[in-house]
């Protein structure tokens, strides 16, 4: 019986192995230095902080320990984005995975956790626009140097999930009740097929549906919206099973055009735990 | 940093996604109803027993856990015999990896590490040949039923593997000093290039160099002898560089006729296991 820390790694390690996911690394592909092993390796380096979040350690510090071991490999971020959306989910686990309660998780969180999630940003580089002028004191990049600032004005990690919300689909989850991650789950319980073959397909769907944030902060909103409508034209097309060369086609331009949506992977990361941890699908 | 538990975790992740490793699942083939899934789920659910090792649990027991937990996904068998070899090299990686220290902790093993091998057979469906006739009370498809006469004959672990030696290399790597996990280690060490290619390098090179002993099991010493000769003329001709068509050939051949060298697997992981302890080979 998977704990929900264990449950936690092996939907990472099923949203790597999931494929074709455009864009991302996969089964089949790598993304020049960033491989396959890298997001093996990230995935082995989770555990501690996983654990910490299953045993009702905060949500910051579990977040911190989690991050700090994901990048002990030479890829870089891996998996950031995802653990921004599993260690609140498996703190939620070790009570009830629910909606409402990952809201109420969220809502617990303190300046303390937001502290040692800006700590966290030291353990590994992680892509991040350029904050609003009045927000300098606060970007993410400053690490522990902005931590003094997020004491004086006390915000708790919720608040600075919701500053970012508006251009960051991960930080959106925290203030929606998790909403997108739960759609991913039900997606996965109701496609067919190997799981690799529906994480696959939930990554379509989800990109799809909303333009990639991480895609629109690398390259702008013109080619975040560019990628979901040609996913969506996929999709529509039923193209996973009617045209798979076409899928493959759309993955092998974004590599090569160095078009990577991450935020994307990261929700179906957080659907796939969900799922695991209902029950909904089986390995 | 990595713990030996996780480096053991890694380096069961690592031997499935290095490819081409003909006849066996990797990154890129499945193996019918055994697919990559069910290796990823297998490694998460090792954890547990891998850390008892760690921590300095009896072999027996902390393998019984690891088994149980490896064989809770609907795949079946993905890692028992490279747990053979993992539990005791983490076990002594807990003082120092080296083939004296792992010598020591197999002679040290006890009639209670011996009882608890057979149980672990209960967890999961492992193929093992008929044993001679005057062994059946012996046959570890008994499980808990043969542990009566384990007690009676006072065997350790380490003198139940002295009685599969001879057609098992898995058990012979217990009484050599496991002598072929660790110029595994060598060959990864030495081998260029991602460790994923490193890791069908040492494969290929293991495979060229004794007969799988469990393609002699299900196939006969005939087929297996094949087997190590096409892989040793693979190597000979370099052909991992210069004829990947031949090894990938080599590799469809053997999944259509479901050879499977599933022992010579298991060496790789031992191999990358002790050459990450040993940070001979870098992620």
């Amino acid at each position: 019986m998977r704990t929900p820390a264990g449950n936690a790694q092996l939907a990472l390690l099923l949203e790597v192995a999931g494929t074709p996911k455009p864009g991302n690394v996969d089964r089949h592909r790598d993304l020049g230095d960033l491989r396959f092993e890298h997001f093996l390796a990230g995935t082995v380096g989770t555990r501690r902080g996983l654990e910490m979040a299953e045993n009702g350690s905060a949500v910051g510090s579990a977040f911190e320990r989690a991050v700090a071991g994901m990048g002990d490999q030479g890829g870089g971020n891996t998996q950031f984005g995802a653990l921004v959306l599993l260690v609140p989910l498996v703190r939620a686990a070790s009570e009830e995975l629910s909606q409402p309660v990952a809201e109420a998780v969220v809502e617990g969180t303190t300046v303390a956790d937001a502290a040692a999630f800006y700590r966290a940003f030291e353990h590994v580089d992680v892509f991040v626009s350029d904050p609003p002028p009045d927000a300098e004191p606060l970007d993410v990049r400053r690490g522990t140097a902005a931590v003094p600032h997020l004491e004086d004005r006390g915000l708790t990690l919720l608040e600075v999930m919701e500053l970012g919300a508006a251009g960051d689909d991960v930080a959106r989850e925290w203030v929606t009740g998790f909403e997108r991650s739960f759609a991913a789950a039900q997606r996965l319980a109701t496609a067919d097929g190997p799981i690799t073959d529906r994480a696959a397909e939930t990554y379509l769907s989800a990109l799809a549906e909303r333009p990639d944030t991480l895609v629109a902060k690398k390259h702008g909103e013109d080619v975040a919206r560019s990628v979901t409508d040609r996913a969506a034209a996929l999709l529509e097309a039923d193209a996973l099973s009617r045209d798979r060369e076409g899928v493959e086609t759309f993955a092998d331009d974004l590599v090569s055009r160095g078009i990577n949506p991450g935020t994307t992977a990261d929700l179906t990361a957080a659907g796939l735990f969900i799922a695991l941890e209902h029950e909904a699908i089986e390995i």
